[in-house]
């Protein structure tokens, strides 16, 4: 059956997966929505995007993203209020990063309306998909790779766009355990680590492997050259609470410009605090642990949103965080899902509407 | 039609395209051989390769290849001498570098057998694909992706080794003109520089891109610090030849210990020219420029063997080497290619017959 929604062409599944999701036990990332919207790249120029059945994707072996890891992606999340809006968290700034990350990895800018129509029409298709429980999200995962053919280390002439949604639950269960990073690192000066690559994911496995063998979850990531200034939680941007300033590392060609990361400071600095953007070392949050000026450090990111931190190891020592009644963390997370979930006002026009 | 060969299964095509194929007029990486070797990781295990007609694959949108990068490959050539012997380069170290490519990228690493009797297997099927043709070769491309699905970034639990050919002539045409690069850099200290990763070539594109508008054919690398270190040139390592040293930078692990790289440095040593294996800094090599004591560079790898540069670019100045009669870079091309193909003596035991 094919219709059109915000004049994006629909195929529709007759064969829904529904039923079989067991929607008050979601992990996170797990099973997938009924349908995707697919736009393809070729004879150089993005083509109509369409909503059709989720499905699997044929490619040629020679395909240049098996080869040469051009591909990007983004995170966001729908939510559904009382009233049944679906509702999304500055879905714009998404789009914007998705082609900050394009540019950067040689893969053809996609045009604003192919991303925020195909994606509102894919929400409407699957509306049912989006979890009203408390904590749950639908998931969205639009991502771009190279299709293109053959061995030659060389952009793609063809790639392709897809949306896919997951209804999720908790992305970590409790609080977080992490390893500040002496000897790895995810990205380099004049690198794609300001980029949401693909490789950048691959390369963090192996330390955080290492990581969790010594019984942390996360590693903590340091600039390449020094490892003594601190830049991000695992796939997370990080704050740091120290007194009562709240502290996270400027953005850099090394670090992701997080939408959460973002929202936080504006919230925060609205709400009073004293929020500070500035490079922080390893050497001050050690001092400050051993002094007990350290208050909190939290991790900050779509799938998470806000991801406090228990403790944290640096070469063979483990430091604690205290147990506090009211926490930064706890307090702008609530705020921030309080607004993306349409349970306050939202001054800073940061919803939006589908 | 099911056969054995090197006890690996074989499942020949009923259409091959060799009959398509101008053998004569080969591009590098175009075309690709009838067969493929195709070996599955699940269930916590490599399962056992097969030899099986060259054909599309099928994923699904949530296999973390398109989401996290998690891709390695390797690059090698097979030749064919007079008598009609397939030939294999170091083989070994091949095999050898996929598995420290997959450590680094959380891959399962591949048993001995599967690579080097897959890979014997598939090239004696293929056997009729081997250009005889001078400076032609069968190009092989083994490669590894994550097959798993989910979107949590978290290493898959399935994976997909493949390794295909295809029939090729010279990577590059002529010489380079090549840019130093200054502000972006293909790998970060305790990074995957050093791995085969897919995530690193996509990288690489923009500031190629970038070098490509401005006339050049290629970046050179530098290290991501200081920019100061001479440290690949495109996809290849790179050779200094100031006066009658032939210097080449160590590898670390912001570099890729090619096997041509290593091969040179023994083979010239071997011919009683003076090599070191140091740092080197672009103000070296352009002052070796401007005094007239920089004679040759050249970029060395699997594709391209050895790659004469004409002239490279810093700083918006251009630098132009001396056309010499006899160089460095032919000499080793021509005792390397000759060892390759079976026409002189083999006295460091690189050259394998299948
Ligand atoms: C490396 C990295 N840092 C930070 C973030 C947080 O960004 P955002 O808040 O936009 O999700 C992400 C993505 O979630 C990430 O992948
Ligand atoms: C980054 C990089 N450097 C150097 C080389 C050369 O390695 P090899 O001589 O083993 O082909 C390659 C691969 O060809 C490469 O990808």
């Amino acid at each position: 059956m094919n219709t059109l929604i915000n004049d994006i062409e629909v195929i529709k599944t007759d064969q829904t997966t529904i039923n079989n999701v067991d929607f008050d036990n979601l992990q996170f990332g797990h099973v997938f929505s009924d349908h995707m919207l697919e736009c393809d790249y070729k004879d150089g120029k993005w083509h109509a995007p369409k909503v059709v059945p989720y499905g699997p994707i044929t490619l040629d072996p020679s395909a240049k993203i098996f080869h040469y890891g051009q591909s990007i992606f983004e995170g966001m999340k729908a939510y559904k209020d009382e009233d049944g809006n679906i509702l999304l968290f500055r879905p714009l700034d998404n789009f914007k990063r998705l082609n900050i990350s394009a540019k950067r990895l040689a893969i053809p800018e996609l045009p604003e309306a192919y991303f925020m129509e195909g994606l509102k029409a894919l929400l409407k298709v699957d509306s049912d998909w989006i979890p009203k429980k408390e904590g749950c999200s639908l998931y969205i995962r639009p991502f771009i790779f190279a299709t293109g053919k053959g061995f030659h280390a060389s952009p793609a002439d063809e790639y392709k766009f897809l949306i896919s949604t997951a209804p999720s639950g908790a992305y970590f269960a409790g609080k977080l355990k992490v390893l500040i990073e002496e000897k790895y690192s995810r990205s380099a000066n004049g690198g794609v680590g300001f980029a949401k690559a693909g490789g950048n994911y691959a390369g963090q496995f192996y330390p955080t492997q290492l990581a969790i063998e010594k019984g942390y979850q996360q590693v903590i990531w340091t600039d390449d050259n020094t490892h003594e200034f601190i830049e991000e939680a695992g796939a997370m941007n990080i704050f740091i609470r120290i007194k009562d300033t709240l502290i996270t590392a400027p953005i850099s060609d090394r670090i992701l410009d997080g939408i959460t990361r973002k929202s936080i400071i504006e919230l925060a600095k609205a709400e009073g605090l004293n929020v500070e953007v500035k490079k922080i070392t390893v050497s001050e949050v050690v001092a400050a642990a051993k002094d007990g000026s350290l208050k909190e450090m939290f991790g900050a990111g779509t799938a998470a949103v806000i991801s406090p931190i228990a403790g944290f190891g640096y070469k063979d020592e483990d430091f604690e965080l205290p147990e506090l009644e009211n926490t930064y963390a706890g307090f702008l997370k609530k705020r921030i899902t309080d607004i993306q979930t349409n349970k306050c006002e939202d001054p800073f026009g940061w919803r939006y509407k589908v």
